[in-house]
Formats: C-alpha cells, sequence, structure tokens
C-alpha cells in the first residue's frame, strides 16, 4: 500500500524515520528484549526514554531551568480547565483573567474559565476570525493573559506573541508548537496536544515557569496540580509512555532537521507556495488576511461548493486525504505541520492549476 | 534480541500478535495509506476501529445495551477523583460512599472521595492486607460502594464481587479486567487503567450503567462529566486513538483465545503451579493466604533478603525481567497478566526449585 499525502489537521502526519523506529520500539525498545508499551513506566528503560525526552526539548527549543517539562496524559481540552482552575483560584476568592478571542478554540477556553473566575476579552476576532485582531486592551490586573498561538480552525496565527502583557502569557500551542523558534520571554505556561507537531493524541506536553506555578492554587488533587508533575517528574500515576517516547523520537528528528529555525524556514516556504497560488487566483480566496496567516493550516474556498467538492474528489484520486474544512466552516483546509512534505504542497497547487485552466 | 519473560505488574507484557499488528498498523492502518497515529479521529477509519472495539468488548465480555463502554484519556488514577466528584455531589449536599479498603490503591481512592464527601470504611483489611476481609459492614445508604478487584501490590483478589451492597458497585478492575468472567450485577461503573490486560498506558475503559450515570452531580466540565464521554461518544476531546486500537486487537486475541471463560482457567492453571510451589518450599512464603489469592499478581518472600537478591540475579541472567516487588513492600513479585506465557510460569518455578535443592 503506498502512503496516501495526509493533509489532516490532527491527528496528523508523522515524520516516516519516526514511524519506522516506533514500529521497531513496539516488539523491542532500546535492546532491551521487551516492547516499549511493556516497559514499566518506573524502570530504567523507560526512565532514560523520558530523560532523554526531556533533554531533547530543552535542547531544540533553548528551554532553560527556570521553565519545567511535563507530560500529562489529557489534551488540550483539559488545559482549558486545568489552568483556570489552577489559576483563578476558588469561589471565595475569584481572580480575573484575559483571554484573546481569535476561534473556535479560544471560545472552548472562555467557557471553562468562566466557571472560575472573570473573563476579560482582551481582543475579539469574531465573527470572521479572519485576522489576529491588531489592538490589544488588557484589564487592569488579570493572573495572565491566554492566547491560541495558532487557529487550527480558521487559518490564522499569531506572528509574535501578545506584546507587553501585564501577567503571565499562557500559550495553547497545540498546533503550532515546535513550528518555529519558541518564544519564551513573558510567558508563564505553554500547553500542546501532541497530535499535531509532537506526537499521538492522548498526552499533552507543558513547558512551565517555576515562579508562575507558585502562584496556583493549593490543596488540588495531584493530578489537576501542575505543580505535581513537577514534583512527581510527571510520574504520580502511569504517564502515557509510548506518548513520551513518540514525542523523543519526534524532537530527535526535528534536530536532524536543523532545528527550529530551520523547519521555522521550510514551513514558511510551503505554505507561501499555497498562498501565492490563492492569491493569483480567480476561482480560489484564502480565509486568513495577510499577516495573520497560519503556516500550519492554510484555509480557503472555491467560487462555488461545486469546484470545492471537485476539487476534493480529484484530490482524493491523486492519493491526498484530510482537504475538507472543519465541519464547522466547511470549505478547504490544507495542515501543513513540521511532516507534511514539500513536494505535497506543489502537488496540491498542480492539481489547483489544472482545475483552473479547465474552467 | 531475544525477548524477554516479562513479570511487569504494568505496563506489562501483551501478546506478541497484537504487537506485530500494531507494528504494521503504525505504517498503515486496515490498507487505508496513512497510520494509526496520523489518521483523524473525526474519520471514517478510526471510526470504524472505535466501532469495532466496542462491538469486541460488547461480544466478549457480554455487555448489554443498559451499559455504556467509554474511553477516558487518563488512567485509574483519575477516576479516584473523577467518581466522587460525579456520585457525592458538591460541598452544600455532601453524600457519603462506601469503600473496601483493601491495600494501597483503596486507600488512594479514599484519600480521593473525602474531598467530595463521607467515606465509609466498608471492610479494612489492613495492616497485612494478605486476605480479602471476610465480613463487609455497609453504611445506611451511601451512593454507592467502593471496591478494587485485583489489588496489584499485595496480590489479593476479590473471589466474586462484594455481596448484596446497598448501593450500585464501583469497581477498580484495572488489574484483572477481562482476566475471567466480568460480573456485572449489581454494579453502577467498572474502571480500567488500559496497561495491564488491555493495552498501552494512558487511556482507562469504562463500563458505566446507564442508570447509575443519571445520578450523577449536574454542571461538570465535559471532560470531567460521565455522561459527556456518553453522549459524544468519547468523542469531545481528541481520544488516545493508538490506546482504542491496541485495546480492540487485544480484545480480539482475547475472543481468539477462547474468550474469558477459557482465559480464566488458563489464569488460574498459571497461578496455581507458582502458588503450589510456595505452599510446599521451605524457603518461600505467599504474602495473600488461600482464598483472597490473586491470579494475577503473586506476591512471596524468601526466607531472607539474600535468598530473594540470589533469586533476582539468577532470573534476570535467565532473561526474566519485572520480578522485584513494589517499591513499598518489597519482595517478590511474579504479574502473570492474560498475555504472559503460561510456560513462563514454569520458567520461573524450575528456577526457585533449583535455588530449593542447592540449600
Amino acid at each position: 500500500v503506498e502512503r496516501k499525502l495526509n493533509f489532516s489537521a490532527g491527528p496528523a502526519t508523522l515524520p516516516e524515520p519516526v514511524l519506522r523506529r516506533a514500529q521497531a520500539a513496539l516488539w523491542d525498545l532500546d535492546g532491551t528484549g521487551i516492547g516499549i508499551l511493556e516497559h514499566s513506566h518506573r524502570g530504567k528503560a523507560f526512565r532514560a526514554v523520558m530523560d532523554r525526552t526531556t533533554q531533547l526539548i530543552r535542547d531544540v527549543a533553548g528551554i532553560g531551568d527556570e521553565f519545567a517539562i511535563l507530560y500529562i496524559t489529557a489534551g488540550a481540552t483539559h488545559h482549558f480547565t486545568m489552568v483556570p482552575l489552577n489559576f483563578l483560584g476558588e469561589a471565595e476568592t475569584p481572580g480575573s483573567c484575559d483571554i484573546c478571542h481569535t476561534g473556535v478554540w479560544s471560545a472552548k477556553a472562555i467557557v471553562e474559565a468562566r466557571r472560575f473566575g472573570t473573563v476579560h476579552l482582551a481582543c475579539d476576532g469574531s465573527p470572521a476570525f479572519d485576522a489576529i485582531p491588531p489592538i490589544i486592551r488588557y484589564s487592569a490586573s488579570p493572573r495572565y493573559v491566554h492566547y491560541t498561538s495558532n487557529e487550527t480552525i480558521y487559518g490564522t496565527q499569531w506572528p509574535a506573541p501578545p506584546p507587553n502583557p501585564p501577567a503571565p502569557l499562557v500559550c495553547d500551542a497545540s498546533s503550532d508548537i515546535f513550528s518555529r523558534p519558541l518564544a519564551l520571554a513573558d510567558h508563564g505556561l505553554i500547553y500542546a496536544g501532541a497530535q499535531k507537531n509532537l506526537g499521538p493524541s492522548g498526552i499533552s506536553l507543558v513547558i512551565a515557569r517555576n515562579s508562575f506555578l507558585a502562584a496556583r492554587r493549593p490543596g488540588l488533587p495531584a493530578l489537576a496540580d501542575y505543580q505535581s508533575y513537577v514534583t512527581e517528574g510527571s510520574m504520580h500515576n502511569t504517564p502515557n509512555t509510548f506518548g513520551v517516547y513518540v514525542i523523543g523520537e519526534v524532537v530527535a528528528w526535528i534536530r536532524d532537521q536543523g532545528g527550529l529555525a530551520a523547519l521555522g524556514e521550510r514551513n514558511a516556504r510551503k505554505a507561501a507556495v499555497l498562498y501565492d497560488f490563492l492569491d493569483h487566483s480567480k476561482l480560489w480566496r484564502a480565509h486568513a488576511r495577510p499577516g495573520s496567516r497560519s503556516d500550519m493550516n492554510i484555509t480557503f474556498r472555491g467560487a462555488s461548493p461545486a469546484l470545492e467538492a471537485q476539487l476534493l474528489a480529484r484530490a482524493e484520486q491523486q492519493g491526498m486525504s484530510g482537504l475538507p474544512g472543519h465541519r464547522d466552516v466547511g470549505g478547504i483546509r490544507a495542515s501543513l505541520y513540521n511532516a507534511f512534505p514539500e513536494d505535497g504542497v506543489h502537488r496540491l497547487v498542480q492539481l489547483l492549476h489544472e482545475i483552473e485552466r479547465e474552467q
């Protein structure tokens, strides 16, 4: 079976050398005679995997000891609840936070934060969500400022983090982590579900500034308390061991590709090929505006539903999968994460050219 | 590399045919040209995996439509909190529950339940935890009765569920689920971290009676609310897709082995080989008493620490791994889950005989 060109928004295509190594590790991890799924999480072999993964993450992203690296058995949605639970405090002393509202994911984060405190919208891109709002208005004393670095569904991306925040930034980086150099300044906490640029679903990576964690609410159950993951090395309970392993292999692959700066350039180049076509097309239009466009998820619409259906059908025939837009917004979405091959974008653009010439 | 004989208590040995199929699926799931880690959780291919897994579970364990089958991205420890959060209600109207205290895991469940309501110990096997207490004293009106069907650390197992409970039973079945026919009568909810008899770590299987879920506390965040997993088909957020896949393959293997009754007989036979040796030995003694002994985790002590160290060293030389007892209790622990081969027990007993003859 030939592997398809997988434009899925997540879970998403992974580097093929990583898949090959994972296949071998299922049977035998590093010559131990036991597979990665079967190793005790407290044994030497898995501890080595976790230590190696953490060190690779620190090296590749330039993360110092003022930050902890945590693995949490949950995706980003879990953090929509866990962040305000930890940092907005209890009902008697509700705190407030600022949230930058840029799409579907920030909307979910807002709903959950309102359970625990007051939410101020520092910016609001509704209803079109076709750009990162140019002006941010912070409230007087939020406990943190939350933003979604990349909007998977609408296809927008912050070119840089929100400037001059009055409190630590909290970033949902699920869909663009490690796709370019990591901005750490001003950040208190960064979380990312793994299933786009990092590995399998069912695990999230958290990069947490130790001084920010000190401000959390005390007395939480261990699995809901970010600090317990620091204190117990993400081992209060059995972590998603396979997830940690795959993340380590993906980050080693990132290092071998030249690191985050090299990947950032490659990702910008890949996205530019498609945006350039769209900006010159008579039939297609990119959803996101220049300056706010995502290099990870490129969303666009055709001149008619029939045209979109034609593209999807012909793409499927040519072994291209995962191009329908999110069910809430429709249209076309091409997700071009780190592992998506550069020539794959050219194949899509070639098909778009063909269709355009035929009209 | 030869595969070791893996006595690990969890994550634990998995059936080799399942590992071989998982290796293939990492590259290409069911001829789709996309690997299992890379498929959208909302796509047809993964939906088919989840539906197949659920149907296999229903068929193999004889679970009817009065129960829902749920996949939760978390292990058993998460349910120690989630069960009382759902069923003991809020601080203004605290409920009470009965917990059968049989070891380390019930102790953790007790700590978490006390955050949300009153806990009555229906039985208490402390401090030795070498037997399931013969007499259970329920309180007048608990909301549920919680028990741990198998005690991984002390090596005890309920031969049958607690009898005549005054409220639905809630069972932590992490370490013996699907090792024998599943008792469903009287049960409101059964949860199990997957990493012993079902698959990888980072996912739990929940079997929930619909009428019991109706009694849960309203207004919880979706990921903390068991009912939301029913309503949204375990898809409120991205599930642990690889975990669901492996569980399905393991349950298909269980079916191919003859089902739960056949496995139950095989597991009893495997355990009896080791218990028989221990009961006739002058050097070794089983921790758990007859009638309460686990078929999954056989815990025993040697006449001296030197003897235990000798066994561990010689076992390691012979390719046997994972025999040291839990760090809290020491001694030896042989975990003989479903996938542990019958001849592996004979190899261990042969080594024990050798050592005994040499003394």
